[in-house]
């Protein structure tokens, strides 16, 4: 391309400080470096954890900042020494990333590179530790690595995977987090089997994902939880069969699916990060088999207790990150299946503005309305 | 057999009351009832659990009963409806049953059967409510269903696991209880894959069955956890390469060995019981693709508490109830793992003494010397 081994100039829209609307910017990109590609972001998402470290309440403030995660995009062009992707590829910018190399890309099991995993604080690419953003010459800093709330970006080659090129990219940027991240807990790591029962506590985006799962799983029976009644109607396109809010019952939430289920679900997926709620979903999957999921990321004085005759009583708890998927190496099949009419994503996408408008997208979130607003960037 | 539909007088420990030596009394065994068995016993263990209730410190007290529950014995004759066993048989009578017909049963994961699950309060057969053994015409209890302790007994067919007959019935009795607990907890449930590294918590018997199974299973390094120093010598027969004692460090053991092993261990079994064990075994697994799981059993009041962020660091949880085996289905296979010479028993067995020196296998295990006391029941 033209505009190779060239700054690029293009828009962005930076936060400037904590909780302020972001404003749009004509910012300028540097080329890639080593292991480096820059990406044309063509479709982003908002997700809650974009909001989350806008607003900056839990964490040390890094700003100014461009944030922005779950995209899709086309690569304008590479640094040096990366083989895998030509300019023209489409590809999802991923949180996370996969070296291929250290000890938990060569585990079967394990997504957390140790190279690229997530790391919120650094506002920096990982190579030189400087940023790819300027506005007049003065760094604007990255957001875990991806910085999507841009028309261009600076990616590690190893949190980008390369995707079938035919698939539309304003659906399967929602892949790049929140979907996948639910999606994979019950796929990959609840793994119901036909029939089984399960309950997903936690009905936002994620948990609807989780949902989804356990309805592509071919779940009998599908158990949502959430303290807002007014998230039933909307779980049932998801394949929700039982709604149940704990404020209604008087006895723990784990008991009243226990007694639902005649022992317990098969299998249950935490979605909010609520320590109590991750004690309900371990305490009501059946003893002899159940397996419970934790998804949720919990607040750093949150303890997880029960008693160890709930383990057991041959019960299983095991927590997931990115719902287990090696970003490089099976995302593109996360894709396929969205391609192959398995997975649906359009009933995630509630909304769709111009990046223009890119603040409508976070007031709709703080309000809790609607799962997924698309970003278009190119209007 | 001459003796079948008759009532057989023979010799039997009986316990009077808690804590007195057991009394070697000749009792009356009547014929098994429908779906029962009575087993000329040839060999029996002493286990924790026969100590335990005979000391009755923690429980209802269920006296005069005849303990004992590991052992191997020959069928003798069987009741109405029994299909599956004739005479002659060898069998291990099994403390928890398979009637393979429940939900539990017909899971492929659980062995935690709805109609003969373990119950330690219950003294008589589930048939009919009534005890078996007599002394002058007055019922003597059972204990979980096996009684072994008594020249013959009587027990469900669903607590009996036929078994190869030419498997020496004096050392293969130990799997009708805690070496089947600890081995299957490590093959069954931990699965360490080769070269992989376990971390063994509590070397008991049950402790060094799982040891035995990581050494099955081709670990490349066995950490033996104990507090008493004097296990590390007796644990090198089972595959222990290195010893940790947490009285020996300032610091919680996890964090010793997630030291020792670069990140974690990749499977931890807890054989102890203790609350604080189970954490730190949980806690030493690595992240990304650890596996721990639980064993020994807490008392009431114990809590396993941890922070929600070691389960999403993605570590696995599990507990397992004698070692996740189908009594009938699966012990047989165990069985034939002795016989192909894979699985070591032998090492286990430290002592032997006659049926008339009960009590002397009792003084023994209180003491704390040995691992496996068998007795013979014809002498």
């Amino acid at each position: 391309m033209a505009t190779a081994g060239k700054v690029i100039k293009c828009k962005a829209a930076v936060a400037w400080e904590a909780g302020k609307p972001l404003s749009m910017e004509e910012v300028e990109v540097a080329p890639p470096q080593a292991m480096e590609v820059r990406v044309k972001i063509l479709y982003t998402a908002l997700c809650h954890t974009d909001v989350y470290f806008w607003e900056a309440k839990g964490q040390t403030p890094v700003f100014p900042r461009i944030l922005g995660h779950e995209a899709g995009g086309i690569v304008e062009s590479v640094g040096e020494g990366v083989t895998e992707l030509v300019p023209g590829d489409h590809v999802l910018p991923v949180f996370t990333g996969e070296c291929k190399e250290c000890a938990h890309c060569m585990s079967e099991e394990s997504n957390l590179c140790d190279l690229l995993r997530i790391n919120v604080d650094r506002g920096v690419m990982i190579g030189d530790g400087q940023s790819r953003f300027t506005i007049d010459g003065k760094p604007i800093f990255h957001f875990v690595g991806t910085s999507t709330f841009s028309e261009y970006t600076v990616i590690h080659v190893g949190c980008l995977a390369k995707i079938d090129p035919e698939a539309p990219l304003d659906k399967v940027c929602l892949l790049s987090c929140g979907i996948s991240t639910g999606l994979g807990a019950t796929l990959n790591v609840a793994k119901p089997k036909k029939g089984m029962t399960v309950a997903i506590f936690g009905l936002g985006a994620v948990g609807l994902a989780a949902m989804e799962g356990a309805r592509m799983s071919g779940a009998s029976r599908i158990i949502g939880v959430d303290l807002n009644p007014a998230k039933h109607e909307q779980a049932k396109k998801f394949g929700c069969t039982d709604f149940v809010n704990p404020k209604d019952h008087t006895k723990p939430v784990q008991e009243v699916i226990v007694e639902m289920t005649d022992g317990g679900v098969d299998r249950a997926v935490e979605c909010t990060g609520n320590a109590d709620a991750m004690i309900s979903a371990f305490e009501c999957v059946h003893d002899g088999w159940g397996v419970a999921v934790l998804v949720g990321v919990a607040h750093k004085e949150a303890v997880f207790k029960t008693h160890p005759m709930n383990f057991l009583n041959e019960r299983t708890l095991r927590g997931t990150f990115f719902g287990n998927y090696k970003p490089r190496t099976d995302l593109p099949g996360v894709v396929d299946m969205y391609m192959r009419k398995e997975l649906e994503l359009d009933k995630f996408i509630t909304h769709s503005v111009p990046f223009s408008q890119i603040n409508t997208a976070f007031d709709l979130m703080l309000k809790g309305e609607g799962l997924r607003c698309v970003i278009r960037m190119d209007e």
